[in-house]
C-alpha cells in the first residue's frame, strides 16, 4: 500500500507518477470502503483525488497555502495530510469534520462549509504575505458552482485589481449540488468544447518531459500551448486550460510550471464527479452525498427506506398541491432544487420554478421582484444559506414589506455537517427585522397548515422554519387550513409550570410534561407556533397565572425565541415570573448526531424535565 | 419653463429634442438651487439628467418598469415624475426621500439605498411579466460601482441564463462613492478607450434621423454601428456602447432602437458626475453629496466649519497613531475610504490599506485571510452595509474565531438617508453570533480607548460601533488605554433607579438622571460599554439592590442590548426587577433629523425621564 506510507505530504515528493497513480487508486478504494458504511459527500471527492495528489506533490504545503472552497471535496486532501487513521470517523459524533477546519489540521488553511469564500480568503492571505515579506504560494481551489456565487466574483474582481501572486484552480465538474446553472457555467462549457479539449489533454501530457528541466522553460511551454480564456482575462487573470483534472500526467507538469509564474492566474481543470466508481459516474447527483450504507457493486442503498416522509417531502408535495389551485405560486431556490424538494415542483411547473444558482442574494431579491408583480414567490432555502441573503431579506423584502414566503429547510441543528451548517441563527437574525412574520411547525402535519398560512398571507413577508430529516410520522392532511397569525396552541394544561415550546421541541416538551406530572408537577404545554408576532396575550396571561415558565427552541438563545418571551413579559411590566430558557448556548456547535447534541447542550426531553423540577422546587 | 409643465412623463412625449435640452438645463438649475440650500446627493444626479429624460421619453413609464440601482442618482427621475413641487423637502423630516420608495410614487418601481440590487429585482419583474403574460419593458439602471457588487454579478449570470427580455443600462462614471476599484472597472475603461468612444459619439448622433422611420431598421442600424463588449457577451448579454449618456441626441435614438430588441441587453453609457456645474465636475468626490449650504459661484461651503471633530475623524486619527506603533495594523474597506476616514490612513500607509470595492462580502473574508497570517485587520464599514457581510462575519470570521476588528461607523439612526441606511440592526444581528466581542463608546474620547482595546484584543473578533456625525466635543487623549473586556462604567450613583445606557445614549441618560434627581428620584447611571460580553455581575448586583432599571440604546429593541439585559437577569433567576427598554421600536424608521427621531421614537432625554418617573411611582 502506498497510501499507508503517506504520513504527510512530504512523503509524496519522491514518488514516481506511476506510484502516484497507484496511490490515487488506493485512495478511491479507501473512500469507497469508508463512505459505503458512513454517510458523507461522495461524488465530489472522487473527482478531486488527482488534484489533491498533484497540489500536495507540486507545492510545499503547509508552507504554501491551499484553500479549498466549501471543503466538501477535500476528503482526498484529508487522506494525504495525516488523517488516514481517523478517516472512518468522518462526520460522526466526536470524529473528524466533513469540511475543513483550522482546529483540525495545520493543512486546513481556511475553514469553510458555505461556498465561494476561497478567493477572498486567498487574496487576504496573499496580501498578508506581501505585507509580511513572506514568499509562500497561495492557491484557491473553487468549483464551477462556487465560482458563480457573488462573493467569488467580487474576489476575482479584487484579485485582478490587486495583482497579487496567486493561483485560482477552477475545478469544473459542471455541477454544484445539482447541475450548475447560469451564464458563467455556459461559458465554461464553451471553453471546453471550443478549445479542442481533447487535443489539449494530450498536449499537456507531453509537458511531463519538461519537469526535470528548467522550470522557466516549462512555464513558457505552458503559456504557448494553452490559450487564454476571455472572461477571466477581462477580470485581470491569466487563464490556463482546460486541463483534464483526473490526469496526473497533465496536472503535475502544468502546476509545476505555473508555480513559477507571477500575478493572478486561473487554471481551469475538468474533473469527473464520482470518477472511478461507475454507479457514481452515472448518477453524480444521486451520489453528491450518501446518507447510509449501500451495496458496493450496484451502488444501491442498503438502508431500509423509511415510511415516514421527510419534512422536505411534505413541503414539496403540499406546495405542488397548492400550486395546482393557485397559478400565482412560484418556486425560487439557489442551487438547492433537490435538497429543498423544489425539483419535483419544477417537474410539474417548469415555467414557475427558478433556480438562480449558488447565489442566495440574487434569489431573495429576484423573489422580491416577483412579488411586486403580484406573484407569490416561495423561496426554498436552507436556514444556514439564508445568512447569505440577510441584507436582501431586510433591504429588498422587508423594508418594502413585500409578500415573499421563505421556506427555511434544515432549521435547527443539522447533525453531521456541523457548525457551518447548523441552522440556529435564523430566529435571532430574522426576528429583529420589522414586518416579518415567522413560524415553526411542531410536526409535518402542522408544516402543511403553516405553508397554507404563508400562501394565504398576502400583506408582507413570512417565514416558516422546519428541521432537517424525517417528520414524526403523524397523519397528513389533504386540506391544509390557514392558522390565525400570531396565535399559539395550548397542548396540555396544568397549574404548576408552563413549557412554551417551539417547532420540533413541542413533542419533547409534551413527553417532559408527562414525566413531570408523574412526579406531581402539573404542566401547561404551549406550542408557540409563531416566533413573531408572538402570542402576547396568551403568554402574559399564563405567566401571570402560573409564574414559572420554561421556553425551549432548536436555535440560538441569544436574541432567540426565549428572548422574545422575556421582552414580552418585560413590556407588560411583569415581575415575579421565573423563566428558564433552553436552546443552543452561545457557542458554535460541533457536528454529531442531533439527539446527542440536544442532550449535550441541554434542550432534549430530559433537560426540560430537569429544568421543570428545578423551577418547581423554587418558591 | 418647460420643467413646470412636466406633471408626469407623458408630458415629455411630444417635446422636440431642443426642448428636452432646455428641460435638462432647467432641471440642473433646479437641482442646483435646491441642493445649494439643502444637503443631498449631488454629483451623481447632475450626471443622470439626460438619462432620466431619455428613459421617460422613450419608454412608457410606469407601465414599462425602470429600476434605478441605489436611487441616490434618481433626483432627475423624481423631478419628472410628479415630485417637482415637493422636491425642496428632499431628505428633510417628513419630506420626500433621498432614495426611491414604492410608497412615495408608482414610478419608483423598486426601492433601494444599498447598491447592486437592480438587476436581480429587474430579472424577477421580467420573469413575473412572462408568467403573467404581460408585455411591458424592464430596465435596470446600474452604476459602474454597483455592477462590481457580488449580487449584481449574480444577477448578470442569472439573467444571461434565463434569457428574459430585459435591458441593463450601465451608467458608467468611473466612481462609486469614491473612485471605483476592481478589475471590472478597468475593463470599462478599456472599452471606452479601445472602441473609439469619440467616433461612436458622433456616429450615434446620426441615428437621430432614423427615429421617425421603421423601428426595426433603427435597431439594425444600432447593432451594426456599435460593437459588442466581450465581458458582457460572456455573461449572455448583447452589449451596446459606450455612448455619451449626457447627450440626448445619442441616447434617445439608441434607446428607441434597443427597445425593440429581445433577450438580455446591456447598454453602456458614460456620464459625467457633476455635469453642468463646474465646481462639481472638477471635484466629483467632494460633491458626491453636499451636507449644507454652499456658494453657487465657487462651490465653497457656507457652513461654518465645526471645531468639534466627527467620530470618523477621531477613529481615523487614532488608527493612524496606533498603526505607527504597530506594523501589523491593516485598513480594509468596501468603497468607503473617505466615509470611514481610511482615506487618510491610506495616505500614510498606502501598502497597508485595501479598498475592495463595493463588495462587503469579499472585504470581510479578505480580512479573515489577513488575520490568519497574524495581521490586525480593521474593517471600517458603515453599520448598514455590514448587513451585506453578515454570513462572512459569522462563517469566515467568527466560526474560526479570527481576530478581525470591525469599526462600524454610522451605527444607530443616521438621519436624512432614512430606513435603508439607519444602522440599527447590528446589535441584534451580531450579538447572536458566538465568539464576538462588541462595544459602543459614550463619546469620541472613549472611541479612542475602545479602538485601543480592539487592537489589543488578539484572541478573536471584536466590534466597535459609533454614530454618524460630530462627537460631543470632549477632550481627546494622546494615550488611549485598553478597557477591561466586559466591564461597564458606573457614571453616577443613586438608590431609586438604574439607567443602563449604551453608546451615544449615555449623556442623555446623565441629563435625565440630573432632572430626575431634582424631583427626588436618585438614579444610578451605568455606561454599558460592552454589549457582549455584558457586565453580568455589575448589572445583576445593581438589579438585585435597586430593582428598577431602564435600558436605552440607539438600535433595534428586538434582540438588542435591552434584550441581552433581560436574558442576563433571567439566567440569574432574578424576579422582582422591573425593566423598561428604550430604543428603536419594531418598525423601519423614516428619514429625518435624528434628534426629532429620538424624540418621536421615545429614547431621547425626555423619554428617559418619563420612563424613570413611571418606574419610580410603581411600587
Amino acid at each position: 500500500m502506498v497510501l499507508e506510507k503517506i504520513k504527510d505530504p512530504s512523503d509524496l515528493k519522491n514518488l514516481k507518477i506511476s506510484e502516484l497513480k497507484t496511490l490515487a487508486q488506493e485512495m478511491r478504494v479507501h473512500l469507497l470502503t469508508v463512505l459505503s458504511k458512513h454517510p458523507g459527500h461522495f461524488a465530489p471527492n472522487f473527482g478531486t483525488v488527482e488534484l489533491a495528489i498533484a497540489l500536495h506533490s507540486v507545492f510545499d504545503t503547509p508552507y504554501d497555502k491551499v484553500i479549498w472552497d466549501i471543503g466538501h471535496q477535500a476528503y482526498p486532501h484529508k487522506l494525504l495530510t495525516g488523517r488516514l487513521e481517523v478517516f472512518d470517523t468522518i462526520r460522526q459524533t466526536d470524529g473528524i469534520s466533513g469540511f475543513l477546519s483550522r482546529e483540525e489540521s495545520k493543512y486546513d488553511v481556511f475553514g469553510a462549509g458555505h461556498s465561494s469564500t476561497s478567493i477572498a480568503a486567498a487574496l487576504g492571505i496573499a496580501a498578508a504575505r506581501d505585507v509580511n515579506n513572506d514568499d509562500f504560494k497561495v492557491i484557491a481551489v473553487i468549483g464551477d458552482g462556487g465560482l458563480t456565487g457573488g462573493m467569488a466574483l467580487e474576489g476575482l474582481n479584487a484579485a485582478g485589481d490587486f495583482k497579487k501572486d496567486m493561483l485560482v484552480i477552477l475545478n469544473d465538474n459542471q455541477m454544484s449540488i445539482s447541475a450548475t446553472v447560469g451564464a458563467f457555467s455556459k461559458h465554461f462549457h464553451k471553453l471546453i468544447s471550443s478549445r479542442g479539449y481533447n487535443r489539449l489533454r494530450s498536449g499537456a501530457k507531453e509537458l511531463v518531459n519538461f519537469i526535470s528541466s528548467d522550470a522557466k522553460a516549462l512555464a513558457q511551454k505552458i503559456e504557448s500551448s494553452l490559450k487564454p480564456g476571455t472572461l477571466f482575462e477581462e477580470f485581470g487573470f491569466r487563464y490556463f486550460g482546460p486541463l483534464d483534472g483526473n490526469d496526473l500526467e497533465s496536472l503535475i507538469p502544468v502546476l509545476t510550471g505555473i508555480r513559477e509564474l507571477s500575478g493572478p492566474i486561473l487554471v481551469h481543470v475538468v474533473t469527473k464527479k464520482g470518477k472511478g466508481y461507475k454507479p457514481a459516474e452515472e448518477d453524480p447527483e444521486g451520489f453528491y452525498s450518501v446518507s447510509g450504507q449501500f451495496d458496493l457493486d450496484t451502488g444501491k442503498s442498503l438502508r431500509p427506506s423509511s415510511a415516514t416522509p421527510k419534512y422536505t417531502d411534505v413541503f414539496s408535495r403540499t406546495l405542488i398541491d397548492e400550486a395546482k389551485q393557485d397559478s400565482r405560486i412560484i418556486g425560487v431556490t439557489a442551487a438547492m432544487l433537490g435538497g429543498t424538494g423544489l425539483d419535483k415542483f419544477s417537474e410539474v411547473f417548469p415555467d414557475r420554478c427558478f433556480d438562480i444558482g449558488l447565489a442566495e442574494q440574487c434569489a431573495v431579491t429576484f423573489a422580491a421582484g416577483l412579488a411586486t408583480e403580484g406573484l407569490k414567490p416561495v423561496v426554498a432555502i436552507y436556514s444556514t444559506f439564508l445568512q447569505r441573503g440577510y441584507d436582501q431579506v431586510l433591504h429588498d423584502v422587508c423594508i418594502q414589506n413585500l409578500p415573499v414566503i421563505f421556506a427555511l429547510d434544515r432549521a435547527g441543528l443539522v447533525g453531521a455537517d456541523g457548525p457551518t451548517h447548523h441552522g440556529v441563527f435564523d430566529i435571532p437574525f430574522l426576528r429583529s427585522i420589522p414586518n416579518i412574520v415567522s413560524m415553526a411547525p411542531k410536526d409535518e402535519n402542522e408544516l402543511q397548515h403553516m405553508l397554507k398560512t404563508a400562501l394565504s398571507y398576502e400583506i408582507g413577508p413570512i417565514v416558516l422554519r422546519y428541521p432537517r430529516g424525517t417528520g414524526l410520522g403523524v397523519k397528513l392532511t389533504n386540506d391544509p387550513t390557514p392558522l390565525p397569525i400570531g396565535q399559539a396552541e395550548v397542548c396540555r394544561e396544568g397549574g404548576d409550570l408552563i413549557i412554551l415550546a417551539l417547532g420540533n421541541r413541542v413533542y419533547p416538551a409534551l413527553e417532559a410534561a408527562q414525566t413531570l406530572s408523574e412526579t406531581g408537577i402539573n404542566t401547561t404545554v404551549v406550542n408557540a407556533r409563531f416566533i413573531k408576532p408572538i402570542d402576547k396575550s396568551l403568554i402574559v396571561g399564563l405567566a401571570r397565572q402560573i409564574g414559572k415558565m420554561i421556553t425551549v427552541e432548536d436555535g440560538a438563545l441569544m436574541g432567540g425565541f426565549g428572548s422574545a418571551v422575556l421582552e414580552t413579559l418585560a413590556s407588560e411590566g411583569l415581575t415575579n415570573v421565573r423563566v428558564t430558557t433552553l436552546g443552543v448556548p452561545d457557542r458554535f456547535i460541533e457536528h454529531g448526531d442531533v439527539e446527542t447534541l440536544y442532550d449535550r447542550y441541554g434542550y432534549d426531553t430530559q433537560a426540560i424535565i430537569r429544568a421543570g423540577v428545578a423551577l418547581a422546587v423554587k418558591s
